[in-house]
């Protein structure tokens, strides 16, 4: 059952930077962090929020455990606190910016970064939603400046999409695909520039949605959670939308299930395209039936449960050798051996 | 870390009904009919196609398969095809109604299966759109059908929608949750009648802007597959949208995340609400696309893949005690007792 069509993260070799930065360490800078602790590769860390170390010991300890549960060697490399962004970027061969989601802020990160780090570091922002082209604007390499979107537990999911704006250079794009599956992740590169790049649109377009269903009282979260992991997002952790449906086309193909069940599709998207207003009542709505649904577990506890939960099935499908299990496979193969 | 929170079943018992009716052997009913048997549970099956009697044979085999992957006793019980509805509904305490989505033909086909059913037969339709009430316009007793929207592959996949329309008794909700459960399903009572009911509400919010990004050149097929099963795909398989962004808000809770993020959400809402047209240069593109992504295997070879994939899944969650192998490990203790 080996999978041999092609990656998306192409024929690129993997690649280990032997030391990286992580600017801003709120849970997603500190997951980065323990990935790269975790792969031998130090880190040097700016933030200035007071949480910022207890932040990053949580989720190392997470990673850690992770990690124990895929049997993978479980040992971090340094960490090292620093007193500004010039001296954590100054020698790192990677630096990785995950500050709060505003332009001018993810702008004057970035430029500090640009000014401090050697010429040939590659510089890659967590930014969900942002494009690299606006956040370049105040570069003076900004050829070297790309978006590396990760999901959370960035420690544990392989994804990390992998998109450059006008002024990002193509040996840019094919360093960071080698580095962040030298990384133990699987790079994908969008080629085209847009808000929210592929992944979060679609996870936006299931939002609209779902808030549409509690705004209207069709359903609560629990319920709409339950309809994912009982059914489609079991899927989904193995084969995407278009594969899934392949099979539901039968013989004849994709072809065939699109032209037979596209009319019948239809008729729902014509319905709730609007968007519902965040109104009080319905963050108050949300709110009391998410404490319902999940507040028998604190926070930590359900990191661990998903955490626990992902080892496993990422174990699962390496058996299996299908696609994140494969991820799985070839990053054990790398730690194995070095 | 026992999953201790109220399930969406309830406290309805399990109950196993004596006999199961099959109307329409698509890959969908043939589905539910190896569930059924598998089960125990002999099964009259009715299609006029000259493929009903292949496709069960091989879906039949599938499911066999996929239960032997999950440690299961894997005997199937008896199968009979019938030449009419009437024949084959006669006896049974649960109709299973799967013919295809058109209002008319299930009108008509559930007014012959209520006419020649057992006056306490339940009627489950499979429907994955169509509202309850509407399908019960010509039903002599309307209060025992009720819509029962499975997810493919029916005999591995938990979840099964379970809606009442207008005339649906309590009684029947009742009973359909008990008897869907026995039958080592997850069934969510959907409280109200909408099109699409819940998940494939999310489902086609994340077709339109699927097909969006495919329609613009953004990504193909297998990029979009890619961007949810490496990522967020494998989160859904255990914890859905609210509970997995739940921990994003931190210690803050559900309310923290929602004021948060709320705003910067709210953007890309505004975009592609509209829905492309499916012209025959964007279906020409999805086939082509899906055949370079998935070509180089079978849709049998593909079935297999995902069964042995989810069986894998849901093994990993069983030793976890959590979701989907909860449900497994329920039925695992039935299924061993009896």
């Amino acid at each position: 059952m080996t999978e041999i069509r092609s990656s998306s993260a192409g024929s690129a070799p993997a690649e280990v930077p032997g030391s990286a930065a992580v600017v801003g360490c709120g849970v997603i800078g500190a997951a980065w962090a323990a990935r790269f602790r975790l792969h031998g590769v130090p880190v040097k860390a700016f933030d200035p929020s007071p949480d910022a170390a207890r932040i990053v010991d949580e989720v190392s300890a997470n990673a850690v455990a992770a990690w124990e549960d895929l049997g993978l060697p479980a040992e971090l490399a340094s960490i090292e606190f620093c007193d500004s962004v010039e001296e954590a970027v100054a020698e790192a061969e990677l630096v990785q910016e995950s500050v709060p989601e505003r332009l001018e802020l993810k702008q004057s990160t970035l430029a500090a970064v640009d000014a401090a780090a050697p010429a040939d570091a590659l510089i890659g922002s967590s930014t969900s939603g942002l494009l690299c082209s606006d956040m370049a604007a105040n570069l003076t390499h900004p050829e070297r400046l790309l978006v590396a979107h990760p999901f959370n537990p960035v420690y544990l999911l392989p994804l990390v999409e992998v998109v450059g704006g006008k002024a990002t250079s193509a040996e840019t794009i094919d360093r960071a695909m080698s580095t962040y599956r030298g990384l133990g992740m699987k790079p994908l590169h969008v080629k085209a520039e847009i808000d929210a790049h592929i992944a979060d649109r679609l996870l936006e377009a299931v939002w609209r949605e779902s808030l549409w269903l509690v705004n209207d009282g069709i359903a609560t979260t629990e319920e709409i959670d339950d309809a994912i992991r009982y059914g489609f997002g079991l899927r989904w952790a193995q084969m995407g939308l278009f594969e899934t449906y392949r099979i539901a086309g039968g013989e004849g193909g994709f072809g065939h299930f699109i032209r037979q069940f596209g009319p019948a599709l239809s008729w729902p998207w014509t319905k709730l395209m609007d968007v519902p207003d965040l109104t009080d009542e319905l963050v108050d709505r949300l709110e009391s039936q998410s404490d319902e649904q999940s507040g028998a577990y604190t926070v930590r506890e359900l990191e661990r449960i998903r955490d626990r939960n992902l080892a496993a099935m990422m174990l699962a499908l390496e058996t299996n050798q299908w696609g994140a299990g494969q991820t799985v496979a070839e990053m054990r193969e790398r730690l194995d051996r070095s």
